[in-house]
């Protein structure tokens, strides 16, 4: 179907926004009056512009106040209107959005209303414009779309229809099916917002939290699929009022905004199984991950981290300044190529999939940007695309069982497979995003790479409260818990956890070996005792090791830190009994313990840092 | 009265809570659990440290899901609670918040609650330990304060009394007259939080939203006079859980924090005419703008934009680099000190008051920081202040009507004033805030300064929402809107509005000495039209003089913007017939036309960025 998104939703100038969602990919745009009012562009300019940029003008938005009043009111609100229909004449746009009353109708009478807007049709007629009736959720008199549909029917005007807007219908929770009641001809416009379910006042759920279809918990796909059934044959237009994107750059939102309308259609198209509907490749989840990857210009740190927590040196590839160390399935690549300045961070993943080559079709489809890995022609080539803050993504055809993937034959000089230790893979990747990033990325994840995004959670964190969204793929084998950073704080870092069966005697060796784990405070064993009624054996066991316990139901979670090394830090666990968390109870302890040692750090390098600093060629650490 | 705060309001460490809640005033601190639980500092280290700061730990919360449960949970419970105690006992703290029960609960009865919590009180006195039992807004059976207080006065147990929260009151709308029939030896603990109203589910309001007394919607002065006329002699304690303060400098915070419980104390002593309160310094507020300060290293590009507008140069300090330029009683001040590298940026307020002394006392009174200016024995001290975002306040005696303040004296070889022209004075002042320093100013200057703070409101840039909240004196002499700039916009520009009696001829007066005016978009003449149905000739003249226009019942405001000069611009204003507003329908239009601007000059200044740039030693602009 067609595909339409209105300016109010993108940042920036008219022209900005234009720009911005004629290179996403969007066939036109609902003019949002206030964007045109402020625009230094004509309306024959921004018409003229919208057609160079193959741009339809699909809707004129909003007109107020106008039905349900009284006749002098009326006669103010015709010139009023009329005003609007010179100025969408000179745009070329045909059809305008009318919102039910809010500020001044006294008359709640359908009749009135019908023959108001039976007025205003004449009037539109005259213009060659037709009026898009709709009730907001919040309208004085109308607050309901099948109210709106009798009033226009009442109205019986060839220049008067409505307009559906899932936000209104669905905040209210009204029963879209009543939308197959009304004649096609008589759906003007389609505007669509997702949003998440909030309990608080509609207008200001409506102007700050709509989101993108596929980021809330609307039923939009079958919210299209009764508009389908209705008849509706024109464009799925995008209204998201939100205070995020309108902040965030233009041209990213657009192509944010596009890739959630695309997920729409093909969603409400495999429920269908038919509609004028666009279908993008089917891919399957992810079934594991292959490897991650961390840039530095040293990766010397992280390595003496890795051999601490008892990997094993796989390897140098025999052309890059790639190193690759594994624990079971757990396969770090650490990568020094085109890295200068930078600190450890996580800078790639490899997932495991059924069909690299499809995942790679879908994400195409959804205008996923792709990424380019520098191969040789006797090297494996991998797949990838970019996540919304930057992560690599690479795609990796699922290899025998216990097979190593051929990419790994690339490493020279290193030791071979550890068959024998305790770890079984990749538990979790946790990513940070900022707040401007994370909706997309929500949406990146679940859309294109076939994860699923429980409820959210909050933790408290010294510099305030993170937000944390776990993706996951069905099957629980891929998990990301996904954080927003508070915005004061600046190199919030990410981590890898890996699972292992004995996370005692992984703690003992890398005790053994020196490593300095991130310190867990007394009083937490002490609160750990009181919460859980440890046994008293355990609870000092898990002092001694530093180790942190949480329960969920039958299931127990063992975990311990190290401390990080740029912006990354490892976490290693070992669930039993099926339990299905991340510790989330002891992620302020957690935050705390790094606050205190990434103080005494900065300490530390500043008292450092008089004129001889640096002077043996160390690196910042 | 005794003060008190709740870790939970403030970021960092324990250690930081406790050092800033020291520093900044407060008596005693009520520690959060978990802030505990994250802290390195075992129960004996926190005692003793808060000895060292003076600090009494007054409360140890929270203890949740106890009462109204079955006998085999209450059991488990009573083991929770007995670790504790334990706890408690190592810091030495004597009461324990027990709120009522969310989660758990399935006895809807007061007299099981009330046994339950007879139960808890016996194993607290061995711990020498006091149960405050609190009603949450959203307990499953409990959710009323009246209800708390019936259960504990049929509990019967002199270690069981109940803690009142004035946001579990005053959210749910219970009328707070009932606390004075509650016996004062049974009211163990008072906590205080102010909100906004907001219309949202309690508990997101509650956990995410709260406010320091002064900054929200509640009456907090009333709600002290009732724990008061009860008879409650306790500490009043502050338990705001806020998002922004979680994230906040520690030390800022807490100050900001304790002002607002000075404040409080102070409006309800007046309010009581007795009573154990704190009373501070009363001051009347402003009732005039002396002059406004702005500060660059080169003053330059601002004084020619002065000139343009027809204000008259009145001369070089004696001693200074600082120059007066005035317009009727406006006065700017123009300061070249100390400002190496410095933008322009409006850096100083000069207030008339009518007594400089009291207000600077009250100030003194909460912990406003004072600032010193420079000045020799023959010239005027002024008193003066720092506000929360670092603008110098400085405060004028009111001088004789028509006659100017003594310190303009102290400027030479300037012309006379000019008494002929039509400027009255500076109509308002826009100052811009982080959304980390809003809600501290909003308090700055209406408890220390005097001014209200009417209802906020929202306008679109092109960057994002901007909040914008006005405080004005009483009799409206004195106006500053307060914005919250985008979090993504850098250099957001501050403004000074200076009214005038004839816009016409000020404007053509500007266009002749060829200022650049803010190009106002043609399209918002239309719209202009469409709205107001203003007359054709008024419309003409508005459009070729580049004038703004709104109305507001029946007063009319034109005005119009200068382009900026670093981060400062300037506006004239004229109302007509008692307009009281500030344009904020133009907003949007002015936001977009400094947007074009601003990118048109950046990429100017950019591509003269060359290896020659600069080589003539002229200022960036």
């Amino acid at each position: 179907m067609r595909t339409s998104i209105a300016t109010v939703c993108l940042s920036g100038s008219l022209e900005d926004k234009m720009t911005a969602a004629a290179a996403a990919g969007f066939d036109g745009i609902e003019v949002f009056e206030p964007d045109l009012v402020a625009s230094d562009l004509s309306p024959e300019e921004v018409r003229s512009r919208a057609g160079r940029l193959g741009l339809t003008l699909d809707l004129y938005q909003p007109f107020r106040d106008f039905e349900g009043v009284t006749d002098d009111l009326l006669a103010a609100n015709l010139r009023r209107a009329e005003a609007r229909f010179a100025v969408m004449q000179r745009l070329g746009v045909d059809t305008v959005l009318v919102c039910s009353n809010v500020g001044t109708a006294t008359v709640d009478s359908d009749d009135v209303s019908a023959h108001q807007l039976r007025r205003l049709g004449d009037l539109a007629a005259a213009y060659d414009v037709r009026i898009a009736f709709e009730a907001l959720a919040w309208g004085r008199f109308v607050d309901d779309y099948r109210r709106a549909a009798r009033i226009v029917a009442l109205a019986d005007h060839p220049a008067v229809g409505t307009c559906l807007d899932s936000f209104h219908i669905l905040s209210r929770g009204h029963d879209p099916a009543g939308i197959e009641e009304i004649p096609a001809e008589k759906i003007f416009f389609v505007q669509l917002a997702d949003a998440p379910r909030l309990a608080m006042d509609v207008l200001s759920w409506s102007r700050h939290h709509r989101l993108f279809p596929g980021e809330g918990d609307f039923d939009l796909t079958g919210f299209v699929a009764h508009l389908l059934r209705a008849g509706y044959a024109g464009p799925l237009s995008l209204e998201v009022f939100n205070d995020t994107f309108r902040q965030t750059d233009t041209a990213r939102t657009a192509a944010h905004a596009f890739r959630s309308l695309v997920w729409l259609q093909d969603q409400a198209a495999r429920r269908l199984d038919a509609g004028p509907l666009t279908r993008i490749a089917e891919a399957a989840p992810p079934v594991g991950v292959d490897f991650v990857e961390v840039k530095a210009e040293d990766t010397g740190e992280v390595e003496a981290t890795l051999d601490q927590l008892g990997l094993t040196f796989r390897g140098q590839h025999r052309t890059k300044p790639v190193r690759l160390w594994s624990g079971g399935p757990a396969r770090m690549v650490l990568n020094e190529q085109h890295a200068r300045e930078v600190e450890p961070v996580v800078a790639g993943l490899g997932l495991v999939v059924p069909d690299a080559a499809a995942t790679e079709r879908r994400a195409h489809d959804l205008g996923v940007q792709p990424v380019h890995r520098r191969s040789q022609v006797d090297e494996a080539r991998l797949a990838g695309f970019l996540a919304p803050d930057g992560l690599e993504v690479y795609l990796v055809d699922a290899p025998g069982p216990d097979a190593e993937p051929t990419w790994v034959e690339e490493f020279e000089h290193g030791l071979p497979r550890d068959t024998a230790d305790s770890f079984t893979g990749v538990d979790h990747v946790n990513l940070v995003h900022s707040w401007a990033e994370h909706d997309e990325a929500v949406l990146f994840w679940t859309a294109a790479a076939g994860f699923d995004a429980p409820a959210a959670t909050q933790v408290a964190s010294p510099q305030g409260l993170v937000r944390s969204q776990v993706v996951r793929t069905p099957d629980g084998r891929v998990r990301l818990p996904l954080n927003v950073a508070p915005a004061v704080s600046r190199d919030y870092p990410e981590h890898v956890a890996l699972h292992c069966t004995d996370i005692w005697a992984v703690a003992s060796r890398a005790a053994g070996r020196g490593m300095a784990f991130l310190p867990v405070p007394d009083n937490y064993y002490d609160d750990l005792a009181a919460r859980f009624g440890l046994d008293p054996g355990l609870l000092d066991r898990l002092r001694s090791a530093q180790l942190l316990y949480d329960r969920d139901g039958a299931g127990e979670f063992l975990h311990f830190y190290t401390r990080r090394v740029g912006r990354v830090f490892f976490e290693v666990v070992q669930r039993l009994d099926g339990y299905d968390g991340y510790g989330a109870d002891n992620a302020p302890v957690r935050l705390a313990s790094q606050a205190r040692v990434d103080r005494v750090e900065r300490t530390a390098r500043e008292s450092a840092a008089g004129p001889a600093a640096g002077a043996r060629g160390r690196p910042r650490t």
